[in-house]
This record gives structure tokens, C-alpha cells and sequence, in this order.
């Protein structure tokens, strides 16, 4: 418990962008924090792989450590920062170490929390210690506390929105200037909207379904889900996939859904072919957006800046504030023996109509081919777009089914496999 | 303080729409109330003129009271719900009572706050229980839970947005059924969207500029200001005037506006004309929408039902489990004797481009003697459109200016009122 009347000291772990955003932030807000909860903050250890990197705010060497651990030693801290960003290791260790020593949690580490949140939060819990992640989810955009909050007695029945920033302004870039998937990656690595070494996580869906589970543990009042989930990236997309969309009136975005469906929780992110005329197909760039399906209160939408270490230090500060005003609560809303763990929808029975890109080569007999497995597999085609590409006498073909199920895809797709007239793996976009 | 382990008693003052929605949800969703705050609640009181009036929600009449005062003298309250919903009278003086008692209070009556709230927050603070007013602006978007704790330590420069459900609702609807005001009100009536008695506090601004002053409070930490606004409704808005816009690519909506300007505090409520492709201009029907511009966090944008007693039940309850958690706070966000009275920016001085359409009588010379009035009053125009009006020889004129003051403007306007040749008072469109 938070002493009312002494001076609050801060550790922060993980001098990063954000990290070290967040340590410029506290130094220059005190005032305003003491105005907003009448408490004086003091951030008396930081701790980095390396002391001497370029930072953007300059840090104070005396407080610095190199072995995080070794800040508890030397320092009573109150309350830890943990910005290192890994889902194990040192970010899972010190968080642990620091909720059993009775020392509030604030991070924005969706990999740990979607991993280890069940652990860590009973661990909260039980020592009588916030673990706050705000950050970890939507960047800027207060959604956790929202769910937690604002719509507290909301029966939710759907989360769903672009959780995403690299990847939305990659294909809203790839549009806006005709430009291929890797063109416009690089810039985005350029511009620091894409991590500079290994991107994949943002690009495969892992990031955005990491986020789907924290809301759906918030939403649902459930434990985090471990369970496998459809998670389809953006990688396969190429500039035609939109140019196609774009004919058929459809724009292109990576969804993160979670739903109760049947009493069954059923949480994915893929890349959805939406209306142009819906809110949610315009939310372009790096711009990220929630929208939440309650009663009574119908659908809430929430948009804003969902990385960079601006948005994020303003969720940080807005967990570091509601431990100072001396709000425990439970992490995840509920206490954890009230938290069931989710019985799993089934994907294999999602019935949904898809756009399939295939790459063949350009030769009689390949779209009958084609076709013939679709029917085989009772997955009746909508629509269907050959175009051909003279060049390389291939073409692309383009079907779009009627709904159809998830199992039948999935057989009709591993079928594609073996066909040598295929020669890529094809694109898959949902329609939503 | 609430003691953690006994039941707390609620009272509803006022049982309309709201109330009645609110008591049902109170009796219903105990358990979940219990699970989430570890408190158990009983509506122990309700109040409203008629005890016989047909409501949705049948109420327990054993726990009814005609005079509301009376509630206290037989049963020891611990929350107060207000939903009678005047800005003065037996509102105020409910408030007032319960405050002095050490009563905490929810209420969603923004004429209320807006026209008191600096005094109850004083009065709230000194005798350190809640006064919570989450549903006084923007319905079940938990906007102002947003400013003062999502984006708590958040440098806001401004707040706007669509305010009002009943003239968004009014406005699309005109639009999409090419309709004229009087006929889409009465729709609009009929629906449940707007008064039907006395629709004018929504019409002419009033209702928008009340929420407008309870977001600059919270957002720029002042006093609520009791200053005199810039505020203009929708009444002579005509179906013409969406065409012509849609002509120039533009939507028509009535906005809320407050920011800071030269360290002055500039609040307004007017109709805009909004570029077609914006956000703000597709957020149709009585859905409200606010966008808060914030460093670090960059541009917010909350969207949800902006009324009716779904979403307005989901703020109260918000608040009342606020109260539950025991998250004892400034109704403002901070302590009374910290916020400031603001300094207010002379709307004289705003600069801006208008479209403003003139009915004039269609003989020679009328235009010419319009525009060399706006070229006395050294207004500049920019494009101007005559319609004729064969039926009964008249003709709108709809200029648009360049950017100039709005002291000029007035001056113009007022000129215009002895000059027997225009017919009716101009209807103003501020340029976005």
C-alpha cells in the first residue's frame, strides 16, 4: 500500500524509445502530478542494457544500473516501470519479482501480459499491488480502462478493430502510392513505424493477437486465452490484392476480432476486405481504432495514435496516476478466482465468404482445375476475376466465395499444395 | 467513506426515461456489481412526481416517496442518483442536501453542472464525497472518465465535436430523405429523439454549449466559465443549405468547440461546413463524437450513442462503481482551490470564413447593394451563388467569405436588418 504522506519512488527498466520518453515525462510533470493526486514522484533508478547509447532525453548516470536487480538492493521503490518488452526472461522476472516484493507494476508489454497476465495478476492480487497495462493495447487510446471503467456493467458481446499501426500504414501507404508490400516496408523502417531488424511479429498478425487477448480477458471477464487462433498477417499482400479491392468497392485492413459466439469465445486477426463506406475502412495510417459492441450502451468506437513513444507514455502516465491516486484494483477488472477460462469456439465451423488470390501459370485447363477442387470441397464461387500477367505467361485468378466453412478453406487450400500449376501460396482476405 | 463491509443504500430522484432505466439496471445487475466491487447495493428509496405514471420498468411502490426529502428522515442513503434534470429548483437543492450530508451523488444533468458545478465540486470536496457527471456530455462515451484519467497528465489544446444526438440526427436525416427542418423534427419527435414539448434547448445550441463548458473544466483545469459564448443552433438550417453544401463538398454539423487560443479560453456552439472526406463529417444519425487533441497522446477520437437511456444508464453505472471502488475524487480532476477562473478570448477577434445565405426580394440592384456592404464591412468575398426563387420573385444568395472578423461580421448582419430588400434573417455556416 501507497504511503500518502512520503515521496514515491520510480524505477524504470528499459531505456528503449519509450522507456525514455516516459523518464523525460515524469521529470518535467511532477508538478502537475502532485496537482492531480496530490503526490510527489521521484524517479530514482533507471536501468539499460547500455549506459552510454544515444538517447533523445538525456539521463542521469548516477542512478543508473546495469543489473536491474540490483536497484531493490540500494532503493525502496514503490512503483516499477518495466519497458524492457519481452514475453519471458528479465521483463518476466523482474515484474514477478517486483509484484511478490510488494512493488506496483505499470508496463506495456502485450507480449508478457498476453502470455503470463493469468500468473502475474493473481501474483498482483495476492501481494495487494496494481499491475497496469494500458499501454499495451491501443497505444494512446485509454481502451483497457475504458472496458474496465466507462462501460464497467456493459454485457460485451464484440471487440474488434485495427490493433495494428505498422501494418495499417503499410496498406494504407501501399494504396495511397501505388507501391509494392516491400517498397513501402522499408519505408516504414525508415520513418520508425516498423521495427528496423525483424519486423515479423507486426507483419504476421502476432502482435495484433496479442492484443485481442488482453481485450478479450477485459471484455469477457475470462482469463487469457492460450488457446491456437486464426492469425493471418499482411505479408502475402501485394499492391493488386488492393487494386482489386478497390474495384469492387472493399478496402483492405488487418482486423484483431474477438467475439462470443454460442457461449464460446472465438478470438482471430486476418486481413478483412470492408465496405469503403464503413468507419472502420477509413482509419488509415498509423491510426489505430477499437470498437466495442455492448449493452446498454451499443457501439462505442475509439480511435487514436497507436504507437510511438507519445501515445504510449500517455497511457503509462495514466496507469502511474491511478496508482497514485491510490486506485487498487484487480489487473484485469474482476478478481481472479471470479476469471474462468473461456471454452474455445471451433474455427473450423466459422462460416465466411473469402477472396482467394491464386498465381498460376497461364495454360488450358488450370482454371477448370481450379474450380473443380473448389466444388469438391462444397465451397461455391461468388465471383471470379482472371487477369492475366503476359510477362511471365502466369496469371492471377481471384475467387470470391459464397460463406462457406473454415474446415473446407482449409482442405481445399492444403489440396492447392500439391498442384504445380500453382505456384505461391495463395492470398487469403475475409470479408467482413 | 463508504464502510467496506455493509450494504450501501441508493436513492433515484426522479424516475423519467432515465431513471427508470437506471433503477431496473440497479436491480438487475447486482451480482455483477458485487463481483467487480466487492460491494452489495440495494435501492432503498425512489422519488418522482406520479407514482401511477406508466413506466418501462415497473417500481416497488413501498419505497416510494413523493417528496424526496422525506427519503432521508427514514432510511440512511449512501448514493444519491439525480435524474430530474433541471439546472436549478429541487435539482439544485437535492444535490445540495445530499452533498452536505456526506452523501455521494451521480447525476447525468448538465444544465446542472454547467450552470453549478463549481460550487457543488467545492461543496463535494469539502465534504470529501463523490460527485460524478460522467453522462452529462456525450451519453454512454465515457469522455470525461477519458480526460481525467486515460489522458490524465495529457497538455489538451482542444476539445470538439458533435454534442448534440437530436440535431445530428436532424441534420442527416434532412440530408438522406431530402426533407425540410419542420418535417424531419416532427420525426424526429415521434422517435424519441427530441422533446416533444419544448425541443428549443436542443435546437438552438444551448444543450452543446452546456457540454462544451463541462469538457473545458475538465480538459484545461479551470472553473467551469460563465462566460457569454458564441452560440448558434440549427433552426434556420434549410434543406437548400445541405444541397449547396454537398455542391462544395461539404456536410453540415453542429459543432462544440472549446480551446485555447493566445492563453484565452474560446468555447462555441455552431453549425459548420465540413469538408465531405473528414471524419467528423460521416458520424451521422444521434451518434456524438468527440476528438480531444492532446501532447503527447496526438489526436483522440470517441464515438458512441450520444443518448437515450441505454448508453446514459452505462455512464451513471460507470460512476456509481467509481464510488464503489472507493475512488475518492475531485469532481474535476483537481482540487477546487487549484483550478482557475479562466481568462476568456474575445469572439470579436475571431477570424474565420463564413457561407451565409440571404432570402432577398429578386429585383435589380439587391446584390449589388449587398456586396458593397460587405465591402464596407471589409469582408471579402470569395465565391457567391444566386438561386432564383420563380415562384414568389425571390432568390437566395449564398456568399462565401474569406477568412475575416468576426466583429465585421456582426456589423454586417446588423446592417442588413434595416434593408427592407432581404426578407428573412441570414442563415450562417462557418467554414471548418
Amino acid at each position: 500500500m501507497i504511503d500518502m504522506t512520503k515521496k514515491l519512488n520510480i524505477a524504470i527498466v528499459g531505456l528503449g524509445q519509450i522507456g525514455n520518453y516516459l523518464y523525460n515525462e515524469l521529470n518535467t510533470k511532477k508538478k502537475d502530478i502532485l496537482k492531480k493526486t496530490g503526490k510527489i514522484i521521484s524517479v530514482s533508478a533507471i536501468s539499460a542494457k547500455n549506459i552510454n547509447k544515444k538517447r533523445k532525453f538525456r539521463i542521469n548516470k548516477k542512478i543508473f544500473y546495469k543489473d536491474p536487480f540490483k536497484i531493490f538492493k540500494n532503493n525502496k521503490i514503490d512503483i516499477l516501470i518495466e519497458a524492457i518488452g519481452q514475453s519471458d526472461g528479465i521483463s518476466k522476472k523482474i515484474v514477478e519479482f517486483a509484484l511478490k516484493n510488494k512493488i506496483h507494476v505499470v508496463t506495456p508489454n502485450k507480449a508478457l501480459i498476453s502470455k503470463h497476465g493469468n500468473n502475474l495478476s493473481k501474483l498482483a492480487e495476492k501481494n495487494k499491488v496494481n499491475l497496469e497495462f494500458e499501454a499495451s493495447v491501443g497505444g494512446g487510446i485509454p481502451v483497457l480502462r475504458t472496458i474496465k471503467e466507462g462501460l464497467a456493467t456493459n454485457k460485451i458481446s464484440k471487440v474488434y478493430g485495427i490493433l495494428n499501426g505498422t501494418c495499417n500504414y503499410i496498406l494504407s501507404e501501399m494504396e495511397e502510392t501505388k507501391s509494392g508490400f516491400s517498397t513501402v516496408l522499408k519505408k516504414a523502417q525508415l520513418l520508425g513505424y516498423a521495427e528496423p531488424g525483424n519486423p515479423k511479429l507486426d507483419l504476421n498478425g502476432y502482435d495484433a493477437l496479442a492484443k485481442v487477448k488482453i481485450l478479450s480477458a477485459l471484455a469477457f471477464n475470462n482469463k487469457v486465452s492460450n488457446s491456437k487462433c486464426l492469425m493471418e498477417g499482411i505479408e502475402n499482400i501485394e499492391y493488386k490484392d488492393l487494386e482489386i479491392a478497390n474495384q469492387l468497392n472493399y478496402k483492405i485492413k488487418l482486423l484483431g476480432i474477438t467475439e462470443i459466439v454460442n457461449n464460446k469465445l472465438f478470438e482471430r486477426v486476418h486481413t478483412c476486405l470492408i465496405k469503403k463506406n464503413t468507419y472502420i475502412a477509413n482509419v488509415n495510417g498509423v491510426m489505430n481504432a477499437v470498437i466495442i459492441e455492448g449493452n446498454p450502451v451499443g457501439e462505442s468506437v475509439l480511435q487514436g495514435e497507436g504507437a510511438g513513444p507519445g501515445p504510449t507514455s500517455s497511457a503509462l502516465m495514466s496507469d502511474l496516476l491511478s496508482i497514485l491516486r491510490g486506485n487498487i484494483k484487480y489487473p484485469f477488472g474482476i478478481s481472479d478466482n471470479k476469471r474462468k477460462s473461456p471454452s474455445i469456439y471451433n474455427s473450423d465451423n466459422y462460416s465466411n465468404a473469402l477472396y482467394i488470390r491464386l498465381e498460376v501459370k497461364d495454360k488450358p485447363g488450370v482454371l477448370s482445375e481450379i474450380t473443380k477442387k473448389f466444388a469438391k470441397h462444397k465451397i461455391s464461387v461468388q465471383r471470379l476475376i482472371q487477369i492475366p500477367n503476359n510477362k511471365n505467361k502466369t496469371a492471377s485468378i481471384v475467387i470470391i466465395t459464397h460463406k462457406s466453412l473454415e474446415k473446407d478453406y482449409q482442405k481445399c487450400i492444403k489440396s492447392f499444395k500439391s498442384n504445380k500449376n500453382i505456384i505461391k501460396n495463395p492470398t487469403l482476405l475475409r470479408l467482413f
